[in-house]
């Protein structure tokens, strides 16, 4: 395997996240569409391609999608790939890019899950785990049970995921949630699956779009506006832990980021802002600890120290994570790589992570034991 | 835009295609897939990521496969566009192979309809043609008619393609249906829209699944088996006619030849064998046509004397195409380039077309009139 050229984040937009029962899949993904192509100051007829990522915006959603901003007559690709869908089309565009086969690509992540699931997501027809109770909430509580007993991880340090990311929310006017809460808020909501998913440790359900449009380096130079480096979008598919491991330590996460490092160049240690895929306040902790943002075992005590929020060593989901900003799974992806970009560019407002020059967004989809349709990306971009 | 170098296709498979009621997709799949590994002679290892197209396989259906023939931690990135999902995930693969990222990929279409749909595919909540009763079925007749003004076309002339496809798959063990019908059976068979579809001249749905091995040209020189050389899959999407365009005449068809045939250096005439996306007898009529493989208008005329038949001038659908070897949505684009495949390899046995050196296969999924959510793509074989 070769790896290939960087690419360049030449603009980005989104929707806020929300219950948006008015709005459709092809509504919402024009508006984010619309608000990269504007922020990317490139005009409309330089989009060569598009790549589309959603779980379930049912046939040709990307067509639609392009119709409503008024193109047509180019390569529209529909991706998709659970919880990393919308990361998955960015990567999809940043080979496309990379290999020189065009200049200008379109992507766009989108979901509508409002109207569409209640309560939750179900399991598949085939997916044992959930039909054996096994559900995400439980999943998470279990691996917080291990990783309490092996670290002494608390709850507390675990509720302190939801006080922070919700706090971050705040400032971020795209988020679903804006709203701040204690750590006694957090433990006393309603219990999900005890001891560790409470109602605020769960990320709700949501309907929202983001776009983004990828350009070559040769063709970022002859535009405007303020791309930042789009170093690589690692992906990795399969068992989301060995058989037999253990899961306090996520071996699907591990290798996306070993592959990203790899692939960018850009070790851990030169992260300076990080959005990971916070589903459950624990799983914020699985995921900042194998992506080796800190040993396993140290992202308890650390967040105590204020570590990872905004203005500590490592701001980690600055924008409000899936936890408060809000996950519609298509667009997750693709809102996390337009809050690197703001970060990066130093327009994220009140959030601003002072001095941030390299970021690296996470995403993950699938399932922990038995079945096997794990998929996680690790995008690494830079100033 | 630039072209990427041409890559090889190193292994094909397929299932059978048919009403599956006991199959799943993640079976399915994963029977095709091994099929194209051992077809290929490609060590298992040796596959550094996949590609898997279908339209209603579900979350992470691909990584399900995956699992099944036990590959696990390689990029695995789920396609869809409609009924050109499974050339489109051909397509990706190609550019990543072509770039120079990957030397081995391996490329999945599956769908499983029986179960899931009956009768025929219900429109979607934003599809207005179907909202207006404007069906697939009833959008043939209608431009049947329009070309039958325009250019006499007869009944009976499109009955034939039916009559032809259904005759060639009498030889095609992967073909849903195997079965002959004369003319005046076709045109005996149960009205669906009149006057130009019946039974006999819609594709049926169904169950089944098409995989092929993807490789560089510098591996193919290592391994050995019997590649034949994909010179590219070209991809359109948007509108399927031009506004206010004569429907006679489709215009997505054609602009995804004149990009396959301009990127590929080969011309409609130097074609020896196709696979064109007959969903109704009607559709034949105009992919053909729309492809440039005949002038507008002729080709009624021609089917009159044998020149799409196995053994005719330029045989169309040898396989039994959509209408008779069967249409489940997601394996029809690799199902198409396995035949051609076979075809090229002289290994299609009574159906072989006779000293094929290049092949061209259409796929075409979306609407017609005001919506824009069409699909199509144009790949192109040789030896």
């Amino acid at each position: 395997m070769n790896e290939m050229s960087a690419v360049r984040i030449q603009g980005v937009g989104m929707t806020k996240f929300g219950k948006l029962l008015e709005r459709g899949v092809a509504d919402l993904g024009a508006e984010a569409a619309l608000a990269a192509i504007r922020d990317a100051e490139v005009p409309l007829g330089d989009i060569e391609a598009a790549y589309v990522g959603h779980v379930f915006g049912g046939p040709v959603a990307g067509q639609r999608i392009m119709a409503n901003i008024g193109i047509s007559g180019i390569p529209v690709t529909n991706v998709e790939n659970y919880c990393s869908s919308g990361s998955t089309a960015l990567r999809e565009a940043s080979i496309a890019v990379g290999s020189g086969l065009y200049d200008v690509v379109l992507v766009v992540g989108v979901e509508k899950l409002y109207g569409r699931v209640s309560g939750g997501i179900l399991p598949d027809d085939e997916d044992l785990e959930g039909a054996l109770g096994l559900v995400m909430a439980a999943q998470y509580s279990m691996r917080f049970r291990l990783h309490s007993e092996k670290y002494g991880t608390t709850r507390e340090q675990v509720a302190m995921v939801s006080v922070k990311n919700h706090r971050n929310s705040v400032h971020n006017p795209n988020s679903q949630y804006r709203k701040s809460f204690t750590l006694d808020e957090v433990l006393a909501s309603r219990p999900i699956v005890e001891p560790a998913v409470n109602l605020l440790d769960a990320c709700p359900i949501g309907d929202g779009a983001a776009a983004a449009v990828v350009v070559s380096e040769r063709r970022a130079r002859r535009y405007g506006g303020r791309p930042v480096t789009l170093r690589t979008v690692s992906l990795n598919s399969g068992r989301i832990q060995e058989e037999d491991a253990d899961i306090t330590f996520e071996s699907i996460t591990a290798e996306a980021g070993r592959l990203g490092y790899e692939a960018s160049g850009v070790g851990p240690d030169q992260i300076d802002v990080a959005e990971v895929h916070d589903c459950f306040s624990m799983a914020e902790v699985l995921r900042v600890e194998g992506l080796g943002l800190c040993a396993p075992g140290e992202y308890g005590p650390l967040i105590e120290r204020g570590h990872w929020d905004i203005g500590g060593k490592l701001p980690v989901n600055p924008s409000g994570g899936l936890l408060s900003k809000g996950h519609p799974l298509g667009a997750t992806g693709v809102a996390q790589v337009a809050e690197l970009t703001w970060q990066l560019r130093g327009d994220a407002g009140a959030r601003q992570v002072e001095g941030a020059r390299t970021g690296l967004a996470h995403c993950r989809g699938g399932t922990v034991y038995g079945t096997e349709g794990g998929s996680c990306t690790v995008a690494i971009v830079s100033n």
